[in-house]
C-alpha cells in the first residue's frame, strides 16, 4: 500500500481551536489527508465547515454516528483508514469506541476520556483489535524533548533525583465563562470537562511529559489544587508534590491564572551528574547542564542528536520548528505506524513513539488522584490507577 | 471556484533540501496540493521521488518543458493552477517564463533569476500577463516581522535613523563543496549560482529583510565581500554600509564562514523614538525599545498585533511558530490571492503582502551592486537598478 | 558626625567565602571601613588574616570577646561602630547579643540565629537598646526587586494570587563535606548549622523574598524536605506549598542537588492583572506581563523606576550591577540609617528598606515551620512564629 | 611594603559620573584608598566633593597642579603611590604628564589623551621612568572577556577568521547637549572630546576589545560615520570594516543614536572550529560555538575557567559579576602590580593583564584612522599609528 492514510474528523468546526491545529499538524507532512468530516454537532456548522476545507459533499456529516457507519460501508479503497477525535472530553468515549468497533484507527485529544474506568475500556479495545491510537500529548513531539528523554536514558547523567515541571497559563484570570469565551465555557464545566479543570487540561500535559522525559512512573503525589477565580466550578490552579518509582521526587505546577503567561510548559530533570532544562518558549534548545564542566546547549538539528530527534527533524538547524511540528510529528509516526501495520511492517522504533492508551489510562488516573490529593487533609496520596 | 489550488513541482526531488520545505509549506494549511511534478533532471530521480509523494503516475514527468505543455493542455478542471519552481538559480528563468507563457502563476526561489536582466523580463512577462508570483523571501512571513514594518510604519518610532541587518551561517566553514555536499556545489558554482556566493544566498535575505521592515529602499552601498575558505569561487562572507532613501544609514552583515552560528538572521531598526528587534532564533518575539520608557515584548498571538501579524498567525499566543509556518505564510496569502483574482475578488490588503517580483528585481540589483562594490576601490556605490 | 562609620568583623578570615563578600559589599561606597577583627577562632589565622587586611596590629584580635571588651572601652573617636558577624549559625546570637549589650550596631548572617527563641531574644534587645541590626537577606537588595515590591505595592497589577519562588543549587550534589569542603562541613552538620540543611541555607532567602516582594505573609505551608545524598544528615532538597495572609497561594523550591545549578534564586508573582518575574541570573532585568498588553522589561537604571529602585542604582543602565552590588546596598542602606540616628536625624524610607530582625525572626520560624511540617503526614501546617 | 596603596583623585567632583565609578572600583578590595582630591576645576565643587568623600581637608585641593606639587613634597609614608584622572579628554594629557614627572603612577580615562602625539609623550615619559599606567577600558576586566581571550589564544577555536565588535548606546538621541547635560556637553565638543564624538568615546572600546579578545592588530579600515543628529558637532553614530594582521576582517558597529539601547557592548569572534560570543548585557556568560558538537555556555567561576578567568573573579558561580567589578578588577590589578614593582617583586602574568599606553596609542590612532577614513572617499585605509 502506497498512498496517503485518509481521515475523517469528529468536532473541530470553524472556529473551534483543537482542530484546525489537527489539520494543520496532519496536513503537514502529506502523508495523509482530510476526506470526511462529522465537524459540529450544529449541523449548520458541520456543512459550513466541511466546504471550507474542500470536503466532497457526500462526505461532509453531520452526525459522527452515520459518519462512522458509512465510512465503514464503503470499499476498502475509499473508506477512511483512521479518525481524529477533536470533541470537548465528555464527547471522546462514545465515538472512539464505535470507531475502533468499526475498524478505524483513532487519534484522539487528551484527557483521552472522561473518566479512567472509560479509558481502561479503550485499552482493552485497542488490545482486542490490534488497532493504533495516538493520543495527542503535543508537547512529548519536540525534537529536543526527544533529545533530553534519549540522555536520560543513556545514564549520562547518572540516576535521576529531581524532577520541576511546570505549565503556566493566563488566559483563565478572569471569568471568560461568563463573558461567552466558547473554550472556556466547555474546561472549566465538570459536565463537559470531568473532575479536573486546569489539572486535567495542561497538568496532564506536564505530568506526561515528566513521566515520558525521565521514563520513570509517579508513585505517590500530594498536590494543593485551588479554584482561584471567584464564581468558577472547577480547579484553575494547583502544584503537587511527586514521588517517582526509582525514589527521585518532583514538583508539578500548574496554573490559568498566572495573568501574563501564554503556554510556557517547561521541565527541568537532574541527575546525579548533571540535569536538563526544556521549555516551549525556546523549544529548540535543550539545555544540558554539568556538575563539573561548561552547560551544553543542544539544538534541533544538531548533527550530534540521537535518531529519535533527527527523525522528528524537518529542516536544517537554526530554522525554528514549533508547535505545529511538534503535533506534526504525533501524526507522522501514528500515520507510519499505521501504515507499516497494514502493511505488514514492523514500524520503526522512532515511529512507534508516540502517545498512546497507556499514556491516556495514566492521564486519568492523574487527574483522579490529583484531584482526592487536593481534597485531602492527608500528605501523601498513593497513585492508584 | 471553492477548491484547492492544483500545484506543480519543478526541481525538489528526494534529498533536495528546500523542495520538501515548499511541499510542507504549501500543504499546511489545506488550501493548495500538489498535483504533478518534473522533481529531477535525473529521470530516476525525479519518478522515484514523485511515488514517494503519491503522485498519479501521469503526471510525474522527468522535464520540466514537457509538464509544462501537458498541463496546459489539460482541461481547466484538471490542470494545474501554479507551478512552484525549486531549481537552483540557474534554471530559475527558462521554466518560470515558459510557464507564465502557458498562464500558470508562479512561486519561485530566491535568487529570483541568474541575472538582473532576466528578472526584468519577468517583470515584464507578469505585467503583460496579469498573474501573479511568489518570490520565496521566507523572513518576511514571520508575524512578528509583519509587525515590525507596522510598527515603523505607523510612525510611532519616529523617522528610521539606523538599519542594523545581518545572517551569520557557518555551514561552509570548510570547503564541503570538495567533499561532494550537493547544497554547497551548486551554491559555490558561479556557473550555477551566480555571481555572488553568500551575498547572493543569504545577502539578499538580509537585504530584502530591511527593506521590507522598513519600508525604504537603498540607494548607495559600499561593501566588504571576501573568499575565506580556500579554494572557494564565490564569496563566502561580507558585510555592507548602506544609505537609504530617507536619509538613514545601515550594516549588512552576511557570512557563511561563522563557525559555529546555525541560521540566526537579525534586524534592529532605530527610529527617533525607540528601536526594534527581531531574530529568527526567538522569532515569536518582537522587542520594541522606547527611549524613555520599558521595552515592550510583543509576542506573536498577541491580541495587540496589527491585522497583518494576526493574519499571518495559527495558534494561540505561547505556541511557538516557526519557519514552516512563515514558508507557510508566503504560500497561503499567495494562493488566496490567486484564488480571489481567479473568482474576480478584490484580495485583501493582508493578502496581497507577499514578495513577488519587485523584490526579485531588487534582489539581483543587490547582488550585481554588492559583488561591484565589494570589487572597487570607491567607498560609495550608488544603487543601481 | 560625617566620617566613615568603624566597623569590626568577627569571623571571615582569610579563605572564608561569605566574610570576604561582606567586606566588599561595606568598602564599595566609601561609607565604612573595617578597622578591627577577630577573624577566625584559630589565632594565628585570625592574625595573618588581620594583616592581610591591612588592619593595625594593636585591633587584631584573637577573640571576640576581648574585641567586644576592648573595643568598648576605647574613646568614642575611635571605637567601632558596629560588628558584623559571618561566623556559622551557631555562632551568631552570642557575639550580636555581647555586642548589642556593649552598644554596637550588628550586621549578622542569615539564618539570625540557631533557634527561633534567640531570635527572639536579640528582637527584645533591639527594642530595649534601639540599636539597628541588618540582616543580610542579599537579594532584596538588588534594585529590580525593589521594583517588584514597588510595582505590587501600587496596587498595578491588582491582588496577588500566586507567588512561585525557587532557589536552585547544584554544588551538594555530591558528598562535597565528607571530602573535606569547609562551607559544606558545616552547613551540613546540625550542631552547626541548625535543624535545617537547605531549608535554613536557602529556603530562608526564598521565603524572605517572597514575603519582601509581595508585602504578604506566609499563614501555612504543606513542606516536602528531603535528604537526597547518601549519607547526609541534614535536607539537601525540598519544596512547600504556601498560603498567604490575603489569601493567595504558592510554592517554594529550594535544592542543593540540583547538578549543573549554580545560584538562580528566582521569584514570579502574578496578581489579577498581570505579573512579574524575576532571576538573579539577569539581575537588572525585570519582566512585567499583562494579561491583555505587551509584557515590559524594566531595566536597572530606568528612569521610569521608583525611588527605592533609583535609590540602590550605583551606574546608568546597561551597566550590569551585580551580587556585591545588592549586597552594598544592604550594607549603605544600613550605615546611612546608622550615621541618620547617631546624628539624631530621621532616616529617609528608602534608607530603612533593609532586613532586620523581624525578618530574621520569621526566618527562624520557617525553618522550624518548614521542617515540622517535612516530617509530618498531616498535609497543612499552620505558620507559627 | 605592606599597606593599602594611596590614591589621589583628579576629577570626580559630585555629581560626575565615571569619577564615582572609579572610587567604587578602587574601594571594592580593600587594595588601596583615596586620600586626596582636586576634585572639580570650581573650587566650591571640590570642597564640597572632598568633604562628602570623607578627605582630610588639608589634602583637598582646588588645583592639580598644587596637589601634585604638595603631595610629591610629603614624606614617602604618607604622599600618595597613584593619581587617578577623570577629567574630560582635553584635560588627560597635562595632569598624567605632571604626575609622571613627579614620580606618580597613573589611571587614566581613554581615550588617553587630546591627540596621538600626546599618547606617544606619555609612552615615552613612562618608559622612561619605568612607572605604571592604567587605562580604563573596563570592558577588558570581565572574567568571561579574558576567558575569551584565553581561549582563543589557545588555539582551540582555530586561526581567526571574522571579528563582530558592536557598542550600541541611545542616550545621544536627542540633542541632550542644547539641554543642559552636563556628560553630553563636553563629550559632543570638538574642544573638549577631541576630533571624535562616538568613535573616541564608545568605538575606542570596541576596537580596543576587538584587538585585546583576539591577540591580533588592524591594519587597515574603512569607516562610515555620521552625525545623525541635527545640530551635533561630531559624530554620534559610526561602523568600520576592519582588516587583521593575520588576514581577517571585521566589522566594527559604533552608535550613541540607537534609541532604546542601553550598554550592550558585544563582540563575536570566529576561528576555523567555532567562534565566541559576549555582551556585557549578560556578562558573566561566554557562550562558544562548535562547528560540529554542541554549543558551551562558560560562566564565571565555573571551575574549568583559566586562571585569568579565575583571579578576575569574586564570588562563586552564580552570583552575578558586574562593571564594577570589571572595573575593580582594573585597579586591582593595577594595585597589586604598582605594589610589587614597589617592594621589587615580579608581578604575576595575570597581574599584568590589565590595558595600559599602548592601548593609549593604538586608541588615539583608531581615533584618527577612523574619522580620516570617514571623510575619504577611498575605500580602505592604512592604520597608521
Amino acid at each position: 500500500m502506497n498512498r496517503k492514510l485518509r481521515m475523517a474528523m469528529i468536532g473541530g468546526g470553524k472556529d473551534a481551536f483543537i482542530g484546525a491545529v489537527h489539520r494543520l499538524a496532519m496536513n503537514m507532512d502529506g502523508q495523509a489527508e482530510l476526506v470526511a468530516g462529522a465537524l459540529s454537532v450544529n449541523p449548520e456548522v458541520a456543512v459550513e465547515s466541511g466546504k471550507l476545507l474542500f470536503l466532497d459533499e457526500s462526505r461532509i456529516y453531520t452526525d459522527y454516528k452515520v459518519l462512522l457507519e458509512k465510512e465503514a460501508a464503503m470499499p476498502a479503497d475509499k473508506r477512511i483508514d483512521f479518525v481524529s477525535i477533536v470533541t470537548p472530553n465528555f464527547v471522546h468515549f462514545d465515538p472512539a469506541m464505535m470507531a475502533l468497533e468499526k475498524g478505524f484507527n483513532v487519534v484522539i485529544e487528551k484527557p483521552i476520556t472522561f473518566t479512567l474506568e472509560e479509558a481502561k475500556q479503550i485499552k482493552a479495545k485497542l488490545d482486542e483489535t490490534g488497532l493504533t491510537l495516538l493520543l495527542c500529548h503535543t508537547y512529548t513531539g519536540y525534537p529536543m524533548v526527544k533529545q533530553a528523554k534519549q540522555l536520560l536514558k543513556s545514564g549520562a547523567l547518572g540516576k535521576v533525583r529531581k524532577v520541576y515541571v511546570e505549565y503556566p497559563q493566563g488566559w483563565l484570570s478572569t471569568l471568560l465563562e461568563a463573558a461567552g469565551n466558547a473554550q472556556a465555557s466547555w474546561r472549566t464545566d465538570p459536565k463537559k470537562s470531568g473532575k479536573a479543570g486546569a489539572m486535567g487540561d495542561i497538568g496532564t500535559h506536564a505530568f506526561n511529559l515528566a513521566e515520558y522525559v525521565t521514563g520513570l512512573e509517579v508513585t505517590h503525589l500530594c498536590s494543593n489544587t485551588n479554584i482561584v477565580v471567584e464564581g468558577r466550578m472547577l480547579d484553575d490552579d494547583g502544584a503537587a508534590f511527586l514521588k517517582f518509582n526509582n525514589g527521585a521526587t518532583g514538583v508539578l505546577m500548574a496554573t490559568q491564572i498566572a495573568a501574563g503567561e501564554e503556554n510556557n510548559v517547561k521541565i527541568r530533570v537532574y541527575g546525579e551528574k548533571g540535569g536538563i532544562e526544556w521549555k516551549q518558549e525556546d523549544a529548540n534548545t535543550l539545555l544540558v547542564k554539568w556538575l563539573d564542566k561548561p552547560a551544553e546547549i543542544y539544538r534541533t538539528g544538531g548533527g550530534y542528536n540521537s535518531s529519535f530527534a533527527a527523525h522528528n527533524t524537518r529542516v536544517p538547524a537554526g530554522h525554528p520548528e514549533g508547535y505545529l511540528e511538534a503535533f506534526g510529528n504525533l501524526y507522522r509516526n501514528f500515520v507510519l505506524t499505521v501504515r507499516a501495520k497494514i502493511n505488514g511492517e514492523q514500524p520503526k522504533e522512532e515511529w512507534l513513539d508516540f502517545p498512546s492508551v497507556n499514556e491516556g489510562v495514566r492521564g486519568m488516573a492523574f487527574v483522579n488522584n490529583v484531584i482526592e490529593s487536593g481534597q485531602s487533609d492527608v500528605k501523601w496520596k498513593e497513585f492508584v490507577v
